[in-house]
């Protein structure tokens, strides 16, 4: 369906020639500063045909908050928001090709199978611009999720075709045991990812090998998929809700609910499949003390929330042990198809089932959407963390409000009543 | 949180040494027959310590029906299942290195960061033993799907470690171009896999490669990890619920619920996103019409439910366009970590902080899970299918009472109308 | 939270001061015919301010379809609707009485305790306005229901005040065996309950009284309260979803969700809690055959689908046992208080504790909130009628796949396998 | 379906004559000492044939704890429980009467018309015996409430037939207004009510009259109804989840959920409808300062979470404004219809249609179930309550947070950043 989440609870709606695109976010914490332009700046990096930063700003794809702030204030209440469609006829091909034929590898068929109604949009919610109100969503979420947490949330491209930043090597059979893997996603930052626009890799060689890797295949009318890469910092230990939601099933959810993604990998990921124990095992080591912040700047700062005493030397596990945040960095992968749309003739059957026909895309076509998935992968990144933080959350303070348990003289007994 | 599903819902319960571990299904449909001996094979299947099939019936985890069936036949309302465990004490370490030690990559830790008690068992629901709910339930979803659709789930270990049954090439960077898995994802059955059990790789080279390759790590008191593929026949078209609820999300989601597991990839998967859109694209052919049979075997066929005019010529898209079904097989693979529980020392703090601990674990234990995961990704496919297809019969069960929508002399209108 | 219902699934937004108050209705049924003027109606009828049907039609509260139906048609995916606030500046009083006092009997203050923000309008989503994405969302519903099983929901006032339509009498302490309430539930419409805009109570006599008692409140600044009784015909047997969510349960909750409403009782309801079990109990008798009709009306009757053999010669049950329907007509009533806002001054403390106060409204205000709750009333019903349907067609078409029970030559197994 | 709550949520599973009735309740706060003990009291009080408490303890129905406890406190996960069903096999009746007869005013015909399966039970989940998975999870709901808040929930018997404890009178057309109601509620223990079994209604006039009632039904082997009040103590201000899931919307779901019941009316209720707003709305006043207590007896009182400033002179509104509880007691109260189950003769249709069937049901039946109703509406109320707390404890400490909002120089900006 078209809700995602159980506490910051997100419903979707809209089509690509519907009057226009949104969503209802429930469960939005009361009390937190929020206008519209905490949420623009990722429906801007969200939109197509992005190049360079110092593109003049694009003034499409306008959120405008419909409810639940006053003053820039959330009230606690659903918040409505939504994007006006610039083209808001549906379309009406009149027996053109489009009409004739569901493209390969599209939703046009399955939506028909499905629904028994074709959208003129051929797939109807399978369009990319379904997208926008999940990142209008997220935007909320990581507004809350930075100043509760200082939870940092950041995509990149990690691979286009068989072009990679870090491809696999006898040596580091996976990322999770390559340093400059492990340094990269300690310190990138969005704003160094976006400088690399329009690729995203922020990698100047992998990025200007897969620049090439686009242009060729731009140039023969076909398509290339690719991979994005994302780390989520700071997010606190105990996060994730077994046995059926665990973090990790929640992240695969979301990233396989994104238009074209084929694949999800968390952690040392396939590779790590292939890697002994022994060596895949992530020891516990003493965390280092943070130095105390004079001015802190998060909420968990503020209230003294204590920091988990141990962290793990590697970070195989992707910052998730049984389902649950171990306070490592999480980080992932996920895979994109090559974009179905291509201007090469493909012979395909008519919906009919006229199997001599030959169908031709015209126009331009994008070569490749991983670019543009990054802030879409953030976005869901945020919903999952937010729903997951905030049903630990309810937990915890609800714990709280029991009697401490009584420690006895057995020394068995304590560990096992915890502390 | 313990509950999978919305409209076949499962709830499971049970840890390690409770007296029971154990599942209620609602939403079952009323009126099929149903014993415990629909349930048991999985079961048996599912237990652990298996050789060959000749092995004399394993008498453990049996599974007793509580509720929900009268004469052996279902009556709609919630069926309580439970297996007792053997071992109802929870053990009380006394200060053993179980007591001291936090295991390396296991959920002990994390455990005791979300829940702040210490479980015997360590990890709490985390324990394998946990799966035996979702194995039961969906027994009886697999008994359903088979009996309306004929849909048939068949997983097997395809890789082992660097032991791979279709390890990717220049020609087939994704098996889903290689006709040898092609016609393997047509043929294979459960009956076949378990022929070679304990390994579970139905070809006779790889099995006997990856045979060695897990000696070699028991050997070394060392684990190794895996891949598990899967193939899923008869779904029909029209199955999956987008946005959110894409059948690859909800499978993604499923299947990174299931202990040790670290990645999901379906159709041409991570391969899949280094092929050239020209080549991907799945384009539609005729479906084979099927001769018409005198005794018909399933619902569907009763019913005379139509079959899809339209399939595709490849399946790089796995069954899968949109997040819905297209009636084509679906498949997946998911990946399993090398098991955390090694007999190697490994040098890592204690839940103290004291980090001169060198953890030493005793006996023998599992050097590779994957074989025994092979029925916990069947059962957790049958639980995705069975909800999704409940959704889509409702939807189509709830418009087939709608008028037909008129078609107009306008061709265009009839386009837009739907068949 | 802000959503309602798990298949026909309703989120809702919107504060009084906001852009806009809407909806999004996800799980509607593919291909039904359905524009703005399917729904404006209800929106109109819910306007405050009506009286006779004869005045001119209010142009205000326009409904906007913002997304999921293409050319008039719905596609399945979800239905955004908004409808916008004429007065979209949050009210900032400025140290008025509106700020002083959190108004008796009002949201005021346990919104703020909840949420620890103070709304301008006070209350926040307590506002009557929130209602509107309710009934928006409910058009849609009974307009199904209509067309698939000729469901007809009617609501009217039933008492204001002590003035009561039906009075419990010794020989009727419950309406439902009231010979003339059972005429009355067969046969009103809403083109009749409408006639008696602005009371919407069908019964001359009674109107006349209810309508002097309202006058009697407002002259003296005061206000009153009073109940709707709505009735539901035509719903199919076996709908409801024992044993949380029986159908009288999932009509409670909508019902005691609608703001100002103080009880619920169903059928013959408290009275009914007075009548002894031999005279109480509804005997089951034939059900009259119906005459087939040449030309179906409803997609019920154009598939066949069969009435039950039986129904019951009285209705004290109100067209519910056991949590499921019978066929029989559901009915119940529900009561509100008198409005909160009256222009008597009244002594309250402030928000800051000043016990000193005294509060005095200005302007005029709705002495009995009554009459405009008769919509809203039907639209809950809707609601909740069209998902617990949704629900049972699900299982139905699910069940009707599975092979037929075998009947053994034992009578008593024929029983038990049901026919 | 079968489960209630979202965060505290309970499944529960079981009919009359299978091997057992339990449920499984997910979301149990880790942490808290919890045993049979604690559960097994309701169980027994839950017991029908009870007499006096000097009563031998009956030792049927012994609940038995499956999972998610170690050492007699909760892990945080699902807690599983059984209890054993005497009475094993499914009843073959073989032609008797309850196979031919669809009892009047049962759930036998709808739970056929639902399901299509004839249970052996008539009614299969409709059988009060459903109500022991929901009374277990509402003992460990309760026990967490009565530590952390100190909540207590109190329910009896208020009338049978036409027998009332609190009959409306001209004075009082509401208990809500009645000084000796108001003091009961404020005063009035389950020991207190339990002196008074068999009837638990504890008043000794009013329960003399009302046994006097139900022997006078007995004797005619015909059967009454009535109703039972229930208070909630406690409770913090701020619970509830508008606008679909206010509290009372949440109680009188629950609340109708109950097998028998056929009304709810919360606070001033029906009564409350007649009576005008200048007296029925409840003016704030200061709460008193409880008095500092030396030894905390609550988490509440231990965190020192602050009890609100205000409270209500009048508590019409049954503690509860906008769907949000204000912190006064909340009060309810719920119509039960007189047992279908009547030795008298009843001239009835058959399964079959035979219309000139008779249905005499043998032995003794139980003449009024309003006593016995009263643990179960305690323990649905319980289950409301701990969900919504929980609800909003994930609220407040989401919100904890985020830092404070900045007071400007602005007394109007003041008001609107709330405090």
């Amino acid at each position: 369906m078209s809700t995602f989440g159980t506490f910051f609870k997100v419903t979707t709606y809209g089509e690509s020639h519907c009057k226009s695109v949104g969503c209802i976010v429930d469960g939005v914490p009361p009390g937190m500063v929020l206008t519209e332009d905490d949420i623009q700046p990722q429906m801007t990096r969200r939109r197509p045909g992005q190049s360079k930063l110092t593109t003049p700003r694009d003034e499409k794809d306008r959120v405008e908050i419909q409810s639940g702030t006053e003053f820039g204030i959330t009230l606690g209440t659903p918040i409505g928001m939504l994007v006006r469609n610039q083209d808001q006829r549906p379309k009406d091909y009149g027996g053109s090709t489009m009409d004739l034929f569901p493209r390969p590898s599209h939703a046009d068929w399955t939506y028909q199978e499905k629904y028994g109604v074709k959208a003129s949009s051929g797939g109807g919610r399978s369009s990319a611009r379904e997208t926008i109100g999940r990142v209008a969503a997220s935007a909320i979420a990581e507004k809350y999720l930075a100043l509760a947490h200082g939870i940092e949330i950041v995509a990149w491209v990690s691979s286009v075709g068989d072009v990679h930043q870090f491809p696999p090597t006898a040596e580091h059979p996976t990322p999770s045991s390559n340093p400059e893997f492990l340094s990269m996603i300690n310190t990138i930052t969005r704003n160094k990812v976006d400088e690399f626009v329009p690729l995203r890799c922020p990698h100047t060689d992998s990025a200007s090998k897969m620049a090439r890797k686009i242009e060729e295949f731009r140039d023969k009318n076909d398509s290339i998929g690719g991979t994005v890469t994302c780390v989520i910092r700071n997010v606190p230990s105990g996060i994730g809700e077994p046995c059926f939601d665990k973090i990790e099933a929640m992240l695969a959810h979301a990233m396989l609910s994104i238009p074209a993604s084929k694949g999800f990998e968390v952690g040392s990921g396939f590779g790590g499949c292939e890697v002994p124990g022994s060596i895949h095992n992530d020891p516990f080591v003493l965390a280092t003390e943070q130095p105390s912040d004079s001015t802190p700047q998060t909420g968990a700062q503020r209230l003294g929330l204590k920091k988990p005493k141990l962290t793990t030397k590697t970070n195989n596990s992707g910052g998730i042990q049984g389902g649950i945040t171990n306070g490592a960095h999480i980080y992932f992968r996920v895979g994109f198809k090559p974009p179905a749309t291509i201007g090469v003739a493909q012979k395909t059957a008519t919906y009919d089932g006229d199997i001599d026909g030959v169908l031709e895309a015209k126009g331009r076509h994008d070569p490749c959407v991983v670019p543009r998935a990054v802030p879409i992968v953030e976005a869901m990144a945020a919903l999952v963390v937010i729903d997951a933080l905030m049903a630990q959350q309810a937990r915890e303070q609800t714990r709280s409000l029991l009697p401490p348990l009584k420690h006895t003289s057995s020394a068995k007994q304590q560990e096992v009543n915890g502390v």
